[in-house]
């Protein structure tokens, strides 16, 4: 059994849904593991994870129009020092996850045929993001 | 440390929570591992994974109800395509998660004693989901 | 390669986020792993896990009352015999998580600088809960 650790950085310019999946799937394809565990984990609180439709584009505009409605900037918040895009970032990564683990399986993750990871960027400004990569197998 | 993977295939007529439990549990067993980690992962975007109270069955209807107001079919989508109940369930895959670990100790998931696991499928005609398991330890 | 389990007991006094970052360092510390995946499982369908900002405390104020706003007490419920507290609890469960996975790389969690975990109450009462811990590495 072997681990390999990798941490992924990821420029941002502005709030909407960035895929990550092929830096992700040839980083594993490096570490030739058969069978094995991934996790990746987002080291932010107003940045997150999320996997979702790769084909059509309108399902990801869909979902960055709803989560602004459901988490809007002018919201009843207490925290506003960071700006008002701040505290709706916090909600959308709490409402969605920092983490996500993919078992490999027969030498690749086994996500399904419409599967994209994607980095759901909730913060206008440019913002560096890193990504943390562990994987465990053999 | 061994490994074990399985496909759980499993059959949904209609939204509405699908409890996965007992051949999650049964498949655990077989693999005869004391200490470990198991790794659910449903490889679909438009069904989702939930850790629920498999007591009261008016929690589950309850939960069904709230994200079908949560997450409407007469949204202001852009995405129609694929029928009005195709945006709302890749909404609530969103708002939910796709995978699931659970810690085995002394030969057991550590599920606490109401929690059941199910697969909460969005969409209103029957589909075949595949769930795939990854278990590790020893 | 080797595994460690524990369980850590926490004592809620009313719905709130309560930070549990460092009994969980502390234990993963004494685990004297260099290299793992640390997963953390809340056994309650009624409390959950969340990641967020451990630094200025009206980010968590903001998010408990804007769960309470997105899971209100007065919901048309079915389940209403544990309490008007009881089905928001569910709900809130379903939109955060009961699983969390992080990384240990170069003997520390992959945590950002301002992340810290917590775990939230979703009751009103206080209840006593299991928070299971498992770890795998070297």
């Amino acid at each position: 059994m072997k681990q390999s650790t990798h941490t992924l950085e990821i420029s941002t310019r502005g709030k909407r849904l960035y895929e990550i999946t092929s830096p992700i799937v040839e980083w594993v394809r490096q570490q030739r593991i058969q069978t094995g565990l991934l996790t990746i984990f987002c080291r932010h609180t107003s940045a997150s994870l999320l996997v979702q439709e790769n084909a059509d584009p309108t399902v990801r505009t869909d979902i960055e129009s709803y989560f602004n409605r459901l988490a809007p900037e002018d919201g009843p918040y207490n925290h506003n020092s960071e700006g008002t895009d701040d505290m709706p970032a916090h909600l959308k990564t709490a409402l969605t996850q920092v983490q996500l683990s993919v078992p490999v399986i027969d030498g690749s993750l086994a996500l399904g045929t419409w599967q994209g990871i994607y980095l759901f960027e909730h913060r206008t400004r440019p913002h560096g993001r890193q990504i943390a990569l562990h994987l465990i197998g053999e």
